[in-house]
């Protein structure tokens, strides 16, 4: 058990069923009470779930049908709570609590074929982990946007979207 | 020897050989009998390659000159295999096999200056490692990609290639 | 104490104070006699500076005010050298000593609002590391570019800036 490796494995599953639209893997990286504060978005106002379920029913909302998304997360700066009774490590044996605190660099992209939009940004988040039962989630997840630029494909006649993993997936309604 | 590590270095030394076109040091990458499905290509039907020899001709050849590809990869998830008749570690010392698998996301960037195009796209690769002396490498790379764009430099005329690594390899013939 | 784990901590908090322009922070990451070798810019000849504080003076003045600023780190690949007299690990400690180097990708983002212009690049760092009274510092810092490119904003009408951190910080004058 490598608590560092845990953290770090549990975030890019977190990005991955996001971009691959696996919503059932997608909500198991969150504890029931997790919340997200995805700040400034293109489309409103600062954005605040509250609990696994309305963040998995916001995003499975958001970017279904044929939306592509890429969340790149990369440059993990790990902080593990000693566990309880532990602060001092005077026994040597520096435990590793069942909470922990996490900052990301981020770059994502998002395709909106039928809406011809394209939007690119960088974020770091700070996140909370906690653990349960042995098995490290997502407690919190938030952001505050370096950037975020959109781009309509008008700009670029010449702009071919060779591969859409969801192209044959329906736009919703 | 910590296997984890040494196959999150195979993948970088996969994608920086590969990006700075050192073809000996990206041949010692791949197994003797590696396989390569790198799933739609921009110019072509699903591409698959077998053999060490072959993954490396292909890139030499379509990657010369002074084209210019950038595969940035991160987001480890990699799974390493129990060692033979380890598989219920009941000794606890849950000794590493020699095969792995590996999932990554990665994101590419290449620009083909005489054609005057760039393409940018984003997949997750499913690779399998294996170990033969005591050295890790590919033994199959994979992936099906996320989206892939095409857009032309006539779109941008203000655009400016301010540096290109293999300004002065003329281009292949 | 992980030495690793330690430097790539140390390369990641490089890019995010940077990137956030904790000046105090990113002067912290590199030792006092550090040098930066920056390779080709956009603007200048080869970029060479000399000490923590040429490096810290020259990204304060050339990144601050409104400009948005991206260097997204992955793909370490880290020697530490052996500790000295332990370079036959006879006594199987393996014991790490006070200096290492790393090679690493990154891609860089720069938006300059008031000119309207977007940087777009990728590099490989050679980065040199040493440990100073238990505290890995970055001693050396460089690269060569793969590529870099720039584009006005005036090539896509449609562009918007959605957010941008710094906003309501005045252009330096």
């Amino acid at each position: 058990m490598d608590s560092l490796e845990d953290i770090r494995r549990l975030k890019y599953r977190y990005a991955r069923s996001l971009d691959l639209k696996r919503w059932d893997e997608f909500a198991d990286v969150f504890t029931e009470d997790a919340t997200a504060d995805y700040g400034t978005r293109a489309t409103s106002e600062p954005l605040t779930l509250r609990g696994r379920e309305q963040i998995v029913s916001y995003m499975r909302d958001a970017l279904g049908g044929n939306i592509i998304t890429v969340h790149f997360c990369a440059q993990p700066e790990i902080e593990i709570a000693p566990s309880v009774g532990d602060g001092d490590n005077a026994d040597g044996d520096n435990a590793d609590g069942d909470t922990a605190e996490g900052t990301w660099c981020f770059e994502d992209t998002v395709i909106v074929p039928d809406h011809r939009i394209m939007i690119k940004g960088s974020a770091y988040y700070e996140d909370r982990y906690r653990r349960e039962n042995g098995v490290w989630r997502i407690s919190h997840i938030g952001y505050q946007r370096t950037y975020e630029l959109m781009v309509s494909f008008d700009d670029m006649p010449s702009l071919q979207l060779l591969a859409n993993r969801w192209a044959d997936v329906p736009q919703q309604v």
